[in-house]
């Protein structure tokens, strides 16, 4: 850690709140800069502001910032001015890469004790990285990827997933809940990450065999409905099957029956199953259907289909059939 | 069909039950030919001679015979003495050659009009062939294989998947009422088995997932019970994690907590996935994970492994990582 002094700076910090508490004003309110107002950031910061936290905002996007002025938040000029004298921070970026020069550049401006929360989805070793850079400046740290999209940003019902220390998780965790609905500490620094690469390597994996069941059992005369009412009580049940069914019929809300309007994008599922197989190429793991599966969506989206919901590769699948 | 004699018979034989009916006895008791008297078919004629049916069947095991007779069943000399002015046949057999052969033998000693049952796993061609041959012959037929596993036999809570005409489903319902809990009619003849196949083919994709998912979770220090209270609890929610985990710990009854006993082995996922290759191969649709899920099983069985149960992949995935 960073040394006595800034835990000490960081108690008097917890001191001057918990006195704050006593004279009866809202304790909750803590200053925080947020980095990245994009298509997630943007309704997860507005949802920091309805939660009546002081919210400075930042992202090179004129449109973001005049959403993020509207939301009621300030927007800072950089991302070093949006961070000082913020308790805490939250980035919410694109990749591995874009986390760690963003936390390179805020971090020397980050008070000391500020708690750093990295929203985005991006790769363990990264992840990993910048826990150690924030460390090293004496700051706490949360690796803290969500799952439940644009929508679940927008209500503020995402999934967070969380690695860090217990400390640094107990102070993330009130922060948190005001952006989700649920909040699980994975284990330590990067588990958030490697708990939803996991997580979504299955999903990718599960998707495909669905997929890949309906095909063929198109082709044998099997109806859709009949092929649902056996798998969706039985072995093959998965939320790949009853809650996003990708074929149309058996589940209404499915994106099957709007055209395969995302949802959750081809191309997004493939980043996370890329960034899956880089953990297992860095670590060793054996992972053939994980591999397999990005290799397919690498191939579904080359082939122009990135932007549809990534259970449109039912259709992919179902074309490149042959001796039908 | 084969004839309006035949059919006439069959609805003799209906009105003589009908007549029964009225005269107070027991209007349900079938004679009952069932062939192949194995781990699954033996517990299976059990629960049709409790359910009051009378029950004649056949096996080429002494000891199968044996305790067929202590289940109360008869025990025939021969396949064709068995179905003999039997109102029901139902054949338990292991491939689709041996239901062939044995239909092919039987069907001239069965009585016109007779329901044929077969709940072996097979694969489609074959189960179509064979209620081809059953229609030539004047008799009704339905593919039913079944899931539940030996246990499931024992205790009558099998689920049927059937395949076959309307009025073949409406015959054979109530017999196989008497051996299982839940009864789909999957479509027309095959449909049963294609349906099998297909959940089977998603089941053995998605424990290959979750396997992979532990194993590339563990070389990142994700516990097995983060990563379990994550994805049960989300998009990676599937059967093989929840009800059947293939880790010891989150789930207390899978068999990963009882040495991977089987419960269900692998070399019948085996089987099962290659079932769903030759139908693939027949029709040209596209399996890719599918196929990938046959090599892996078959590797898993071929170092051997078969006789365990199939969600002891996690073990053989762990053990072929490499780095760590």
């Amino acid at each position: 850690m960073g040394g006595g002094l800034r835990a000490d700076r960081r108690a008097d910090r917890r001191d001057a709140r918990d006195a704050e508490e006593h004279t009866g004003r809202d304790a909750m309110t803590t200053t925080i800069a947020f980095i990245g107002l994009g298509n997630m950031g943007g309704p997860m910061a507005a949802n920091l502001v309805k939660a009546g936290h002081a919210v400075r905002g930042f992202d090179l996007s004129p449109a973001a910032q005049d959403a993020a002025r509207e939301a009621g938040a300030s927007v800072a000029a950089s991302a070093t001015e949006a961070v000082s004298g913020a308790d805490v921070v939250v980035t919410m970026l694109p990749a591995g890469r874009h986390v760690k020069a963003v936390w390179e550049e805020i971090l020397p401006a980050c008070a000391a004790g500020a708690l750093l929360i990295d929203s985005s989805t991006i790769d363990v070793d990264s992840a990993r990285a910048a826990h150690a850079m924030a460390e090293a400046a004496g700051c706490l740290s949360i690796d803290a990827p969500v799952s439940g999209g644009v929508g679940g940003a927008a209500a503020g019902t995402l999934t967070f997933m969380a690695g860090g220390s217990d400390a640094a998780f107990a102070e993330a965790k009130p922060v948190l809940e005001a952006m989700g609905r649920k909040i699980v500490h994975c284990g330590g620094p990067g588990a958030g990450q490697a708990a939803k690469i996991c997580n979504n390597m299955i999903l990718g994996i599960s998707m495909i065999g669905v997929a890949e069941a309906f095909a063929l059992g198109e082709t044998l005369g099997l109806s859709h409905q009949a092929l649902f009412d056996v798998a969706s009580t039985s072995s093959g049940q998965c939320w790949s099957l009853t809650t996003y069914c990708p074929v149309p019929g058996p589940v209404p809300t499915s994106p099957a029956n709007n055209g395969y309007e995302p949802g959750f994008s081809a191309e997004l599922m493939l980043k996370d199953l890329r960034l899956a197989q880089a953990a297992a190429n860095t670590t060793g793991a054996a992972t053939p259907l994980g591999a397999e599966a990005a290799q397919l969506y690498a191939l579904f989206a080359g082939q122009g289909h990135g932007g549809r919901d990534f259970s449109a590769i039912v259709e992919w699948l179902r074309g490149m059939g042959v001796g039908k």
